[in-house]
């Protein structure tokens, strides 16, 4: 058994029970992004969050051990992604990503904005041309130090 | 002489007179992400926007027909980049691609979040634990149809 | 189980029963280039599609289920195919790719055309010489904009 | 010199004196996207079209010439184009290529659509809802024999 | 099941039974590259060819049947064979590859020679400095046209 | 000055002077496929023969001498061509590559075809439903030895 | 002119000199690793470093305001590099990998040793078996958070 | 069975009764370092280390025979790392490669660190501003010879 | 059943019975190089051969049918090898290349050195600096030939 | 300058002089093959022996100097060398890679032959039924520690 078979029966039993990640999301007490990327295999879950996960899949107590565990983390089977959805936000790396690197050094200096020290929220944005997808993304600043 | 040339002369002009992109785009009067694309040959400029960009970074008038040319895009030398400003965001795409195609999937149906019909807009977040980099990205969400 | 399995499925009971892709559309009630897709797990179907489609081949209400998951999209084992009718296609792609992209944008300015809002028709076009395969491709154009 | 430096000076040409690809077919007296695949290095002209593009882009005697060579073909830069455009159109082959493989092989049995005896035509279809690029591919149908 | 089930059937009843390609072909009555190529999986059978070689190699109906469904083509497991005999062939067109394709320019101009309306023949070439490996290909040179 | 440089110009001169490689091989007394693989950098010349070449493309004693250098070889500028008359003979590569093994091993054994020990003619075949290009080639067997 | 110009000046000038990393470093003041990533172009240098470096090595004003802007990070021409002593780094990446996460994970959960807030220290230290290469790697530790 | 299903069955027995990497090192009398990469399939083990790792994790005698069987090494799925925390290592080969070999070949000439008489050393630094990784790298110089 | 199956069955019984390569092929009458590629899947055995080999590893008639089967060559997972060994040897490759392509040229003229018609010889050499690996290789040169 | 650049010139002035690589290693006192792999860019040169190939190629006191410099290591272009002869090697290691570990680890136990601490010989071996290429490669053995 390894993470990857919890993830599969997680998404196998997601799906014959009709189960939503907002509501997972709910009963973990998280936000949906961080829990649902949980669930698929990319964050670890301490005792009491894979206790609630594991009742709500039915896993049993291994599963929800593996659940502790922390992945190796990488979601896609390619470098370059071939789902039309994923790809689009490769696209956005791909052109914007020398835009993206100017901006941030020009406002903070050398360094990066942290993976980790990481959130992201989706959401829904009415819009009368079409509704929009509304992601806001947050990464602390890292500034590279001399030494 | 080709788009990259002038990507290039630009890039060289704002180095050795300090310009910043912040102020490129104020005289522009369209948001610095955009701009800062645009300059950096991933966008088309109108006749207008040409000739203040020429102006700013003293272009030829051939110089400033090539930004009105529409460029072959991707700003990026490898499929997966290098420099780790540019590779944390090809990180989140890694970890948390699955994630956000299960909740956009969850939200709007099968379907896309457009790379084309889209904005960013990457903002300084004052923080006592350390500033963070916020960036909203919106696109428009395109439903696949049935035909 | 997972979608994959599904397709697998469909593809095998098709072979042993002799179905056609055009029966199938036709009971579907959609084209024969968007039902095939769908059978293919490349296209999501709704509770009532899953259902004529579970009718034909013979699945549980399972695998009815997985039908109207949003599919990890990308039908091809390679990023440059193989096999040789495929190839034909990545061949035009890459011999008239930048002919393509100076034709529509003289035409449309910068943007693209759609593989979202899109469709397509493959029809036999009967010529003395030898007959054709004719292919009508519509996609919406999407324009860049400034913001 | 070869193909490639009379490529360059056609397009280079092409963005200083506005000269737009429909107007070069008209006077080479075939379609637009023969025309611009052949000034994009893909075709092969013959001595009557070699100078008629020489005039229209002021090219010596010799760049003529090395219109008339066969090029060696391929447009991209990558095997997986990067450009939004081009992308969009590796997509439909990625998503629909098995689709497209079934279609054709239940319509005609084994063989492929030729990309040599091959056309194609672009075309802007209005329509309210935002107007459509109309792409129409004729290839002939080439089957494999038994021998 | 699927093509590829039948493929290592086919291979593994071979092996045991010590079952020779030359006579294979024979009982069909097609050339043994053909025949090869099609037990292999990269060539369609009809009904009747199916039966024959159903009968060689102890298929089951369905198994017969997949024989007839057109393969997804392309045989080797790497793009650059690893097996020294195929890599061979791959130095071949790696060395000889643009003269192979200077020298048919030259003789019919731009076009390809067909891997459709093909045949290849393999045959033992006696000769006292040690035998050779002959081989005749047949490809059909279909010209690119104007349009 | 490299091998490189010297291919160039040959092929330069080529195009200016509208030489025909049939009639280069004819004076160098060799075949056109080893006579055009040698002026593209893929074989080296003697004394005798780089003089001969040296005369029919105007090159300079230094340059006659790289002639006579081992090139580095390998004429294609990716491990998958993207030109279609050459992809097509990768394609027979991919497609017949486990047939060719089957049958050069049922013959011979264990060995390969040698790419050294070898020769190609390509002619035109005139074929009442279109000529053929006919290829012959012809390589040692050399066996795999136990020691 | 761009950083990568500077670093090649940078490089010329300490052949043709004869100078040492480690007293470029004792006059900027800073360890001989940063320093040496800097002039090697992966790190960006204040105003007063830039000054000190531009002095050893001879830069005009402009190559010294190169150094002060942020460089595209990334020193190796391939992902996997060929020279044998980087190779040996990547080895220990390659072999070491997952023994390296395990460690880190149970001494201190999920999370990364950031490649940021991180310094390097590389002394010879003797060994009558044979100097050794020691290296202290420090880097912060960054914890995953719920969210 | 072979190396990788022990390594599996040593991973799973792990987090199934929650065992740690640093109590296994001391039962084996090695490094946490060794111990784990010998555990993770990278190490060989005698038969006395076996004898401990295989009572610990309750291991067949068959089992124990792999662990003492060198296994073919490289822990990694893909050649660039896509887990976080293995990455930050490739980064710093990737950021420092040239840097560390031009510090290691200023100190000692030209030759490696060796990968192979290596040892490795990760402690937890306690820091205020937030605890950092400390990893010591001890590896041989081996000098190239003139020979 | 395929010939990978009879070579992984063969390193098992290897394993649990202790069985050494040396002692296989003075069974086998012949080198331990080839006998060991031979045991490896990478040589094809006589029916003598098969059966020492069969006794040997207890192989069944079937399995012994597969030995005498020519296989598909290469042993290794990716086109650079992580294996430190074998990397070495990799390395040698990459960084001897062109040299030894030179002093091969320099000492024969055009062609190869066979790895058909070839052997190997892997020796211990007692040094009292640390015992060598001492390699003999032998590979019939085969010339280029003009035609 | 660097150091290809001076590579570059050695190799023209070896074609433009005639020079032989064994002549260049008698005045060196080297080997042919370490002395080779100095001048081809793969070696670091002592001030003793740059003088000596300084004159022999002409070389000024700064290119002297870019020879005494440590060189980025790796002399191939491609991963997998297209070059026949190059690839014969390439294709020993491919197909005996999994011996010549098996062999080694056999005699010496876990450890690696080095490609630093190792020298090669190439010699002509007269023989009649064709002349050999013999090589013996000489790598010290080292193992693995624990630690």
């Amino acid at each position: 058994m390894n993470r990857n078979d919890v993830t599969e029966k997680i998404i196998t039993v997601k799906v014959s029970k009709g189960i939503q990640w907002a509501d997972v999301a709910k009963k973990v007490g998280l936000s949906k992004e961080w829990t649902t990327a949980a669930c698929l295999g990319q964050m670890t879950l301490d005792d009491k969050q894979a206790k609630v996960i594991g009742k709500i899949f039915g896993l049993t107590a291994e599963e929800q051990k593996w659940l502790q565990v922390v992945p190796y983390k990488g979601s896609l089977p390619t470098p370059v992604p071939t789902d039309p959805l994923i790809y689009r936000w490769y696209e956005v790396v791909s052109v914007y990503g020398t835009t993206i690197k100017e901006l941030i050094h020009e406002e903070f200096g050398d360094g990066i904005m942290s993976a980790i020290d990481f959130s992201m929220d989706i959401q829904r944005q009415a819009d009368p041309k079409g509704d929009r997808v509304n992601v806001v993304l947050s990464g602390k600043f890292l500034p590279y130090k001399t030494y």
